[in-house]
């Protein structure tokens, strides 16, 4: 039994759903859902690198982020950051970005820059996490198809990489948290991850208040779990093709 | 017969969707698809007015627009406006929050502002009609849901009022340009009307080119029809409700 | 007899002037005044094109504008323009841009770009379509002298272009409306059209309102009516020259 | 006899004219021409104060200016200034503001604030102290038309402002330099002086050099004669009425 | 024995130094180093607090901080973020603004916003924590002195907050990487706990990289060591007084 | 006797200190304490040169100066400027930079940039002049260093620089203006010489206020005995070397 609005179990996650091909217009399209969070994470070529790392040796390619919360994905409106960029969003998508990197190796995607563009149609906490999950989907849908195409020799990813918030509510640790359980959780964690259980970032704040060293465990217990099961998504989303199956240890 | 890339007719739309509550943060949600173009439009209300207004009589209230291109929505990907917003997106969001005051007796809605956010979710043309067609039914919605819970006492809608494309390719007049027929097109004219056959607002431009009176002329038939098609599109997505039909005369 | 508030008949236009060389550093330098509405255009002659035309074959020139209220043109005073530049003042730039482009041949003025800054020393409405027919003979005046120093070979504009605005007020139909006029008026229509009666650009707003196909009809006419008394005024005010008066079929 | 590529004796201003009222929106516009150069002056009067001074006791008002290069002013074309406001600008509006607060008296202005909006239509050197020596002329005509109004009981003026620019070049001391000379000077000064011969600014830059406490007596002697015609010149420009007479000692 | 190139053994913080009363205009001010890294961390005091918490109930205060890399920090120069604040910038200093506040009660800060500066005199890895572990040792000073003058009522901390760096570089971990470790390193991990032992915040990523959950706990051990040793230097900088010494457990 | 609140005569400087090698990250690197007036100033050098002097003959350097007041240097707290930087910070840097340049043979630092930063960190008043003083010496010393290592073939400096401030307080003529005095002041001059005794720069402003010709002189001498003081503190400052002493004639 639990305590948790949606009658979830405590480390039970939301339901998911990874949709490809959302859209045709970028190299790869894909609207990932866990619960009511539904973000669009599309992948974009550009056949060139940044000018910082143009005569890097070996030739590399690049893998960026960008993050942005329509207007429209709260209740109250979210203000368009038109002007500036806020200090939220930043952390957010270099998050993303170095998540994706830490998975890729960026010789075997030569002259290449892919963008992976995170907007979040609709919010309810987790979107960060939502998008890595998703935003990894469309990246190696885009390497895959680059690979098909001839424009790369092989996958440049060496597997699968998936995130997943935690957090302590009270006494209890809590798995996938939305906005109501977010907004009062004391401390909030996201926890990057590869599929082989590796980490890549983890993340905890007690917000406004502190966490001990029991907590931290219960907190990484959990998440592994959630991380298993988004990684299981993850490879349902995508062909039964051996360039994706091998990501997937 | 006819010379269309996709065999449509000259003066023939693309298929039109609307699906109306697409997301639910938001009073009311929108996704419009012409074609391959889709806009998700949201409205979102707010208990306040711009200053500006304030002190008005009688009391008024406030219907505004944003229009934004996602980076995913084009390929090449479109570069985010983050720093600055460009001219072309400023003429668009101008555009459709007129043609939707157009229609409007903000009177009837003394005290609240609804946004409506169009954010393209890919593009092929003609996304600036395809967002007054598809913010209609938004608005129409979140100002029938503020009747029904008693936010304002009346419907502040007049009418529908919808938009579409034309253009002069060579010497054909065509309906409903994709981003093909667009981008090479001599003429292009946004027509907005009511679905009674008023002009919101036409924008007629000889594109580093000119066009004569009887091409004007042309233009405006094929829009007339386009128009009446696309009414009968947004009554057919809103609720069989008196309240609504009222606005289709 | 009439009811405009200055005693003009509904199609007839405000005094205008047309002053040559009202300065001396740019190329060329027009000082147009239509009633008390005085706009400063000058054209400035750059050795180079933007960025993005520079390969372009055939090589080509480039024609654009910029647009700006001066604080003491209106009272009250209007605020400058220095963080960020307005939706309105970027629509019509990029129409006065188009405009003149319209009636340009690129290929003749390889190499050249041609600035020309439209600067409102006094606004009493109609300052977009001033700037668009004074602009026209600055950019003449421009051009002609770079044919003259052999800068380019021939003239590279085809025709003289023009505008002017027209409008509905109550039942009546309106030829170029001072400020007075034009802010209460039901629908405001500007014209951009060529000397052969070719249009360039129809943008017709029902100002929170709408308008029929017939009084479409009857802006168009005496739209048509005041440009041709602007293309005089055009020609009167350049050189007797064969390569002027070439413009004005 | 003297070098100076104009003509011009060693201490000779270049022809100066003041055109008061050279438009009609504002509550004063003045039109000054130094040579070639020509500044657009206006004062626009508003009815409120800036909010740090909201509260003072006893009540005051606030003069204040604006500086700006059109992009026309210059060959080559000078660059707007849209983004944000150059270092020089920053200053020059500055050094306006204070030179014209230096002779007003604020509390005798209570209320209200005046902006000067100085305009650069054509720039060959000295347009800051032209701009100082217009201004001046504007701001007078706007406060004698508010205490004509009522607006004001008494006018806010204590005695007249002029500024003058004044250089070392190679062995000799110049008053009143065009951009030829200023560009090469190894010395620059700008004085700001009233009617009555006080120093209201000194801005004297040896431009990568330096100079001498001798050559600095002698620029500011040449300066002070300067300023005395420049006087007059103001007096010449205002109505003959005792209200601006009494500026001039 | 160690191969780090300092000498330190792996779990030896680098020296620390904790000056306070460093400068004299704000109400505390510190100079940290720790190494090469010397951050001036001052604490500014203003009798109001941001806008969205003024209605709150009951009355609460706010702290907040700024971090900043003075240009001759680093060498190359760092260039000033002038135009836009960087996102690395922003979320170091929310981090350090969490940091603090955890430890804070802010309904004992009633009507105050405390400022705490971090800026950067000397970059030598390490910047965030330092600033952290300093800012605190500021708090501390300046709360003591509000509520030794009597502006508020009690000390608003509840103990104290440090922070500390360590990383894994090859197959060894190590404790407070200065810029040289820090930029090979394969993990970084920031931890700020309190004195009491309790995580504020961890922040572990795999740079371009991923980790074990043991080599977790072995970051999370020296940090633990070093957490300690910083809790002392802080105490040591702050004045014998019960006020400060109950913040040490 | 004096009536200065602090006890020094009328022409007497407040106690100077400069520390050289504050820090060692860049080129050099100074700490000059004017009374409470602390700024520190660092050198440091960029192996390239502005773009707009790129292919100027013969190869030039180029030496320039930032300025920014830390937010703690001030009671109450100076807000950041991140997003854009105000008009006298811009005023005080370009007034820095062209200071520095009037002593310096540009031909002789072929290829080099030199930055000088000058961060206040306490602002009791004169921080420009301060700001001048030391950079001198940091840009001394860092020349001296390119030219012991070889990157330049002689000191690029011709002789000393140094700046003071001198006020006009009722009918007294004072040196040094510490805040309290400065803000009251009637006239504020910023006088810049070299120890030879030429002027690089005056700047005298009556504050919303004038002064006479006889006021003028004597601030002049007083600058002049400050100027001459402040060159022995800064030769004391350099190190016993050929190099350094040969810059103080």
């Amino acid at each position: 039994m639990t305590d948790r609005f949606d009658g979830r179990d405590l480390d039970e996650l939301r339901p998911v759903t990874i949709q490809t091909d959302f859209t045709e217009m970028p190299e790869a399209s894909v609207l990932i859902s866990m619960g009511k969070t539904k973000v669009m994470c599309t992948a974009s070529v550009e056949e060139s690198v940044p000018r910082w790392m143009r005569d890097a040796e070996p030739e590399r390619g690049w893998v960026t982020a960008e993050y942005a919360l329509l207007p429209g994905s709260t209740a109250p409106r979210f203000r368009r950051e038109r002007r500036r960029v806020g200090g939220r969003t930043k952390e957010i998508q270099r998050l993303i970005g170095r998540s994706l990197r830490a998975v890729c190796d960026l010789e075997k995607l030569p002259g290449h820059t892919i963008w992976l563009d995170c907007d979040v149609l609709q919010a309810d906490g987790g979107t960060r996490t939502a998008s890595i999950t998703g935003a990894f989907v469309a990246l190696a849908l885009a390497c895959g198809r680059l690979v098909e195409r001839g424009a790369i020799e092989e996958m440049p990813l060496r597997e699968n990489v998936a995130a997943i918030s935690a957090g302590v509510l009270g006494d209890q640790v809590l798995l996938d948290l939305p906005y109501e359980e977010d907004s009062t959780a004391d401390v909030d964690m996201n926890v990057v991850m590869t599929g082989s259980g590796e980490f890549v970032e983890i993340q905890g704040t007690g917000e406004e208040s502190t966490f001990s060293h029991k907590e931290l465990l219960a907190l990484l217990e959990v998440a592994d779990k959630g991380i298993r099961e988004l990684s299981e998504a993850q490879q349902a989303a995508l062909p039964e093709d051996q360039m994706y199956a091998g990501l997937f240890g």
